[in-house]
């Protein structure tokens, strides 16, 4: 509607995650409006295009050859590595505090429906490190999903195999939640992997 | 939490509008991830930054110094200019396919409150305009809100002073709604302003 390079901005927001029509032409106004937010963004977009790649340990995005976790010797001490999904699932764990080992990304899930085999992801490249690396322990923390768990039990298989630890995160009702609100499955978990309470 | 380089373009993201902490992080994740779509809107930016300029009649952003609709001759002869707050307001416009004549952009209302006064958004230039333009009717379309209503009323004074015929876009129900769900002050005007239906 307005012309070719105002439209091609359009059409380049609108492919981002969770924008749609509406919010990519409010987000085009904005820009157009507030220049210096613009060129700050163009900068920023320059930089990681130029300077970020992946981790050759964890396949998290970094700066260097091996990121500043994988890089840790305090955490590649506790000889464990939690397998998760994507970038974000590390910044959500790293939040809670509650893990001081390293990670390994997979970028996606096994899934049947959809074709996805374990050398489509990082299976592969994940059970080769198992084989190699002295690793006391395995935590799973990929969805709770069907796709999810089937690859849960692909990488428990893996650990089976090289005789190495292999745990997954807890299943059960979310903090601050209502009984009468939780579904079915969750609620049963909940039930059936209850812990003893110790005075 | 990652590095300065990401943290900086999560933080550029997070100011534009609609964009939350989680959105702009999943927009971040998901550049990396594509990195052809970075660099297409890297491109793109770029292209706005240098390409993109204010057009000297309207003040709608435009590639050339009187844009399209300015210096559209069929338009020109309507001698009928409608008034906006916001570009975006000119596009939704356009698409009803209801009107031919020129557009003029405020960028912003007449707000007391928050102390905008008429210098502070094009109102003086919309003013030297009609002075000077031979100008049959000014269309005002600015919001059904306190600070549009007062802006409305700014121009219709001036269009007084000038002898210009003025018109406000009409207020009333919207189309495909339940009477039972229109609020108070909308229903009243929509039968203050009733109009006859002629057989």
């Amino acid at each position: 509607m307005y012309n070719n390079i105002i439209d091609n901005l359009v059409k380049i927001l609108k492919t981002l995650p969770g924008i749609g029509p509406k919010s990519a032409q409010r987000i085009m106004f904005f820009l157009l409006k507030n220049k210096k937010i613009g060129i700050d963004l163009y900068k920023s977009l320059n930089d990681i295009m130029l300077k970020i790649n992946q981790c050759a340990m964890c396949f998290n995005f970094t700066v260097k050859d091996i990121c500043n976790i994988c890089s840790n010797q305090e955490r590649i001490n506790y000889k464990q590595i939690c397998v998760v999904e994507n970038p974000a699932d590390v910044v959500a764990i790293e939040q809670t505090g509650q893990f001081s080992g390293l990670y390994f990304i997979l970028f996606g899930c096994l899934s049947p429906i959809d074709g996805i085999k374990s050398s489509d992801i990082n299976l592969n490249i994940l059970e080769n490190r198992l084989k190699k690396d002295v690793v006391k322990e395995v935590i799973i923390a990929t969805s709770s999903t069907v796709e999810g768990e089937i690859t849960s039990n692909y990488i428990a298989g893996i650990c089976k195999n090289y005789n190495i630890t292999v745990s997954r995160i807890a299943y059960g009702i979310p903090v601050g939640s209502e009984i009468e609100s939780i579904d079915f499955n969750t609620l049963s978990y909940s039930i059936i992997r209850r812990y003893k309470i110790n005075f």
